[in-house]
């Protein structure tokens, strides 16, 4: 955690209200931060129901291997979750801290391990000991109270700069129901599944198989469009738990993902898992800009997001914003190198609604100075038009700053 | 050009003899840079053959579309190289310019503008005007003499902190021939084709497919195993020239690569490119360690080296690396995120011959004091074996550090 909250913090954090069925607590465990809170227990009523993406990498976290075999169950009665150490790389020790977790937190909360979810946040191969928390989990579940979301969300922090919330209430079937979401990140973020850490909980009355597909669309444009620095972190976590206690004023059951009742929700699901990406982004370590990479008239989508990738990682493009230079020659570069079809006497480039390069060369209208104005700006939109079909893709990232390299380069230490 | 030279500069330059077969001189054009010279002009004698490979990127500079289109006709008189703008993404008055450029040196050297080669280096979409230096080359062609190889390396520099020059002595039939290289990086270095500009001469008699088959397969451990940013230029250009001018002495005139009279040929050529490649490397902007990475055990060769440049490549492997920190964990993310088959449980990662993590877990023996020591080296080796197979490669890169930040946030003002 960090002194300097990041400029591109959010002015005002919203109010997070409760969640019928979800209960909160928090303690200070001392895993490796001192005076903060670094362990988190979200209790679920009985009949909650649980989806979850996770990290591709070929070397997830113990958490991470543990939510993947419970998960099949669809079912979810605690949550938790550590910061400070990610309990990856950390072989038989880390399966065996997971599993005494496991078997801690079922006992605490009078449910099966396999209703059980845990995420580690932190360095990766220091083992973690399961000793230093495990027989907290008893007093939280007894203690843990409807209004702990805001607290929920600095617990799991580790180099953000700000906790990260978002919130709705929306109608389902008539009645109105909430989805809570908090998020961590903020180092190791690329879209190669999942995320950083993010939580989201609804009292929508959802089952498993529907909530799972719910999820699974909805990362593709919001948190599987996003990255900080191209590292993919073994521990990438999203998950979304759904109480199903707004079943008693009357909310539908749904079972369907299809289901007409469920477009209001979908749409406020997806709006919040953007907006927590988002944040992730803006709190990237060291960012002092965000930037929006559109690229239209790709061949395909996909390609269309493989190019966006492409720009949005590409160092030299991320240190030019940074320097607010509107270097748009590196973004011919990183089209170029991206292996996607590219015809450079095609293409067109915007920085905001300013046409810099035109059929391959830069625009004749081009103006140094209105452009270099625009790059000042604290979010920056770039758009690349590749001139061959009509597929589209959205992505963001931050900047490289030198505050980037000072962070990551005595993180452990 | 930078005023602090980088602290892994070689200690020493190699005096860079003259070659049969090769007149050289330089200029100052004043194309963007000023009080240094920005133009290089190799004149080739009759019957010089030519090798080249160039970047992949789909969107290419105008002198590499130029090369690429002369290439197959594999005889080359002139090469002319300017500093300071890269004439890339500048459309139809790029190939103006080429068209220009290429007319006035074949008329300089008295040669057909097929058997002209050229390459620009510095900023991206600015028009390149000829008229600033196409009058020069007349001149240049007349004052041109053998020993000018060392301004030749100095003339091409852009970011470069020290010029780059390797050189080598070997027989060939019982005739000694030379092989000189220079070379200029120092961002944009990634291993998609090729490399940055480096140009490579013989005096040895060798055909022009044969040339190009030995250019081919040497780059893959040298040119195309070096990364420093992982993006990849619009004007990457390797090239080899081969004047023959030792057949007067005796040499033999080689037309098949598998010839067994190249070997000692072949291994000093591979020398000279790794020389080049690792120079390149130790030049990175803002670049205070060199890394080596090497991986073993993959399923592949091809495996191996994918891995390796996901390590590589990694912001926070080359930030960890700037820190003097042994986060081997951020070795293990890097692994995890390189899409090819790994075995979290089976991978061990060493720093120089520290064993720091075996079977999944961190080293029972691990010493931070230890490992810390070795950090603070300039030169870092990193192993890793997936324990898989016995696919095999090794790449070499900086570290990332606040200068690459500062150098590259301010190029173009």
């Amino acid at each position: 955690m960090s002194d300097a909250v990041s400029p591109l913090a959010p002015r005002k954090q919203p109010r997070m209200p409760a969640l019928d069925g979800v209960r909160i607590a928090t303690a200070q465990a001392g895993i490796k931060y001192k005076g903060r809170t670094d362990l988190l227990a979200m209790v679920f009523d009985e009949g909650t129901t649980a989806a979850g993406v996770f990290t591709r990498s070929r070397c997830p976290s113990a958490p991470v291997e543990f939510c993947c075999a419970n998960l099949p169950g669809g079912k979810a009665r605690m949550l938790v979750v550590n910061s400070g150490n990610a309990n990856a790389f950390t072989g038989k020790k880390g399966r065996e801290t997971t599993s005494m977790t496991g078997k801690a937190a079922g006992k605490a909360a009078g449910c099966a391990e396999s209703e059980v979810f845990l995420a580690s946040t932190g360095v990766i191969g220091e083992p973690l000991d399961a000793g230093k928390f495990s027989h907290l989990l008893e007093g939280m579940v007894r203690d843990a109270a409807a209004d702990g979301w805001a607290e929920a969300g600095r617990a799991i922090m580790t180099t953000d700069t700000y906790p990260k919330y978002a919130t709705a209430k929306v109608d389902l079937g008539g009645v109105e129901v909430t989805i809570n979401g908090i998020a961590k990140g903020a180092g190791m973020i690329a879209p190669d599944m999942a995320t950083m850490l993010s939580f989201v909980a609804t009292d929508a009355p959802i089952e498993a198989a529907a909530l799972q597909d719910m999820l699974s669309r909805g990362v593709g444009k919001t948190f599987n469009a996003v990255t900080v620095d191209s590292d993919t972190s073994t521990s990438d976590t999203l998950m979304l738990f759904a109480t199903g206690a707004s079943a008693k004023r009357g909310a539908p059951r749904i079972s369907d993902p299809k289901d007409a009742r469920l477009a209001q929700f979908r749409r406020a699901l997806n709006r919040i898992l953007k907006n927590l990406a988002l944040q992730v982004v803006r709190d990237g370590e060291g960012a002092r800009k965000q930037v929006e990479i559109t690229v239209t008239g790709a061949k395909s989508a996909r390609s269309a997001k493989r190019v966006a990738l492409s720009i949005a990682n590409s160092p030299l493009v991320k240190t030019a914003v940074a320097g607010e230079d509107a270097n748009w020659g590196r973004i011919v570069m990183a089209v170029g190198k991206a292996g996607e079809p590219a015809e450079r006497d095609l293409l067109a480039i915007w920085f905001g609604d300013i046409r810099v390069a035109h059929e391959g060369e830069r625009d004749s209208a081009y103006s140094e100075a209105e452009t270099s104005a625009y790059m000042k700006r604290e979010e920056i939109a770039i758009r690349v038009d590749l001139g061959l079909g009509r597929g589209k893709a959205t992505v963001w990232t931050c900047d490289l700053t030198k505050e980037y390299v000072a962070i990551n380069g005595d993180y452990r230490s």
